[in-house]
């Protein structure tokens, strides 16, 4: 088949590779006589596909698996925005949320519903439209949390440097940049991360999370809604996302074999670089949405028209899709144009939209 | 590949076309140069995914889309049993559960601990050992609902009359039947169902429910907890797990191709019968363990070696692997046998598992 070039922000382009292990295991996985689909969650066939996919993730993230652990959770990060207040935000305590986009609105709207302490909001950068990433802030000293996302689909703002906390623990919702760079993850007490971005298909949430800080999780909830349920039946107290699991397994396995973080930061770097290139080249035409150039994402590339060409929008989504560059309409609540280019996102789809870009702003600019 | 006779509880056996299709849309979906796990749930490839699957489940279960709708929910049942007292049951308020076995125990245990009203059980089989179906409760008048289990699958009980209860809307956990039987489904004002069993892969919570019950939930809740969610957005407040609803769809779609729920059950009442006749044949050597013959299952056939050859139990289970019948062990928490005979699960194996019991009853007994 002719695979187009995937600009989709999630469920986003995997690799050919895993694909195609993928399509193999929904006929047959292993040699079992039956699909990956239909074995028991309690089979030798699972128990291997389980400790594997939490094993890689950590070596993918150089944790160590007695300080870490890895969870599977369903729902997406919009269950953890729940999730985590009601776990950790205790009655009389603080938690801290950074707002650097719409994601990060939603993670306090949820606290702040839910949480029986209180949900505090000390940055944002939504007085210029979540176009740069708050910085130098403090955290309220004793926070239960300081809660950060750390790169914004929707804005196309990543955070590079990850802020000192003084003893707070780190909570980022990673969902889109998850293994994409080559981060000191254990700065963070606990990361998650809907799979559906960098890490797998849409179905899995993945929480690692320090078992320390997992510890000090308040009790009395609704078994689903505890992390200690997962933590306890190793993410097996009733049927996991079983194939969104063996898929998450692939990737990192293929991102170890890309040369782990080390090497797939360095790709990124190199197919952001295009586009923000031809963006900044093309400045007649084009302009990119993130002001703060230092905090534009390596995954989520945001650009507009200039105004004087802002009638063609739609012309240029549709040319694109045209010469198989697909997905390149921006975020509804904000429209203009996102190319998303998650970790298997090829070089050779940058250029293309790189050259398209050149091409247009030559015969409408 | 040869394909062995997989008897799992869940996730459990599904359609060899469904897989073929499922392993083909791995690869590339609908000519989109894309695979299934990559386009987005907000285009036009997941949109009729989306919709054709829960249309589909309709149909099939004979339900009118101006009175029924169908939510897909990630979590399990697990998660339900959370999410119903959440949104049904009111501060001094009253819900009523039948409690049929470990699973429909579980559900009470959520509801104690989440509901603002009060979960009272109302009837229970636990004085036998799950070993038959509750009858002839009344509910309580004016109760939030009355919850029951449809087929209990590690006890192989299965609720064939539904209660009357008096205008109290009716709730059922139906994950292990769900689509097995020619119910009338319009007596549930809500059931849900984990898709393992009879719908497809795991990793998504069918959820069909009345609009007019659905319109009285709660407010105030966490935005993934609560039905309205799900019912204002279609399903699609963030990315649902776009796979396992993709194979739910097709599952649907076979099911319809069988005959629809009549031919479906017709089927499972013949394969059904021929392990209960077995199991009867060979009274010698083996017993059901369901003593109301009325309540046995046809989902999920349990049954045990008579006393004097118990210790044989490992033995029975090793045979059977080695002849391609796998899967056949009892739950962790009662022992003994159990045969899962989902919808997919062909005659044949039902027939060769028959004739491995006659085989092993003469060399025994």
């Amino acid at each position: 088949m002719h695979r187009i070039y995937n600009f989709s922000p999630g469920p986003a382009i995997l690799p050919e590779s895993v694909l195609e292990e993928a399509a193999q295991g929904v006929r047959e996985i292993h040699g079992s006589g039956m699909s990956v689909l239909e074995v028991s969650h309690r089979g030798k066939q699972y128990d291997g596909i389980h400790a594997g996919a939490r094993e890689t993730l950590l070596r993918v993230l150089g944790l160590s698996a007695d300080e870490y652990t890895v969870l599977f959770v369903q729902g997406g990060a919009s269950l953890q925005f729940a999730l985590l207040p009601m776990n950790f935000l205790a009655d009389g305590r603080t938690a801290n949320y950074v707002n650097a986009g719409e994601w990060g609105s939603k993670a306090i709207k949820e606290a702040k519903k839910v949480g029986k302490g209180e949900a505090i909001e000390i940055a944002t950068s939504a007085d210029k439209n979540f176009s740069y990433i708050p910085k130098g802030y403090a955290p309220t000293p004793g926070a239960a949390y300081l809660h950060v996302t750390t790169n914004n689909t929707i804005e196309g703002t990543e955070l590079y440097d990850l802020p000192e906390t003084g003893g707070v623990p780190l909570v980022t919702d990673a969902s889109s940049d998850f293994m994409a760079l080559n981060r000191d993850h254990s700065k963070f007490s606990l990361l998650y991360a809907g799979a559906q971005k960098n890490a797998g298909p849409a179905g899995v949430t993945i929480v690692v999370a320090r078992k320390a800080f997992l510890e000090t999780a308040l009790g009395g909830l609704p078994s689903m809604l505890a992390y200690k349920t997962y933590v306890d039946s190793d993410s097996l107290y009733n049927t996991p996302p079983v194939f969104a699991i063996y898929v998450v397994g692939l990737v990192a396995k293929w991102v170890e074999a890309q040369g782990g973080l080390v090497a797939i930061e360095k790709a990124n770097r190199e197919k952001a670089a295009v586009l923000y290139s031809a963006i900044d080249e093309l400045s007649d035409v084009f302009y990119g949405t993130v002001t703060a150039k230092e905090d534009r994402s390596l995954m989520n590339v945001t650009f507009r028209l200039q105004p004087k060409y802002a009638e063609l929008e739609k012309e240029f989504v549709a040319e694109a899709a045209k010469r198989g560059l697909d997905g390149l309409k921006g975020h509804r609540s904000v429209g203009g144009f996102r190319a998303s280019i998650y970790n298997a996102f090829p070089l050779a789809g940058t250029q293309a939209l790189a050259a398209f870009m050149r091409e247009f702003a030559a015969a409408k600019g």
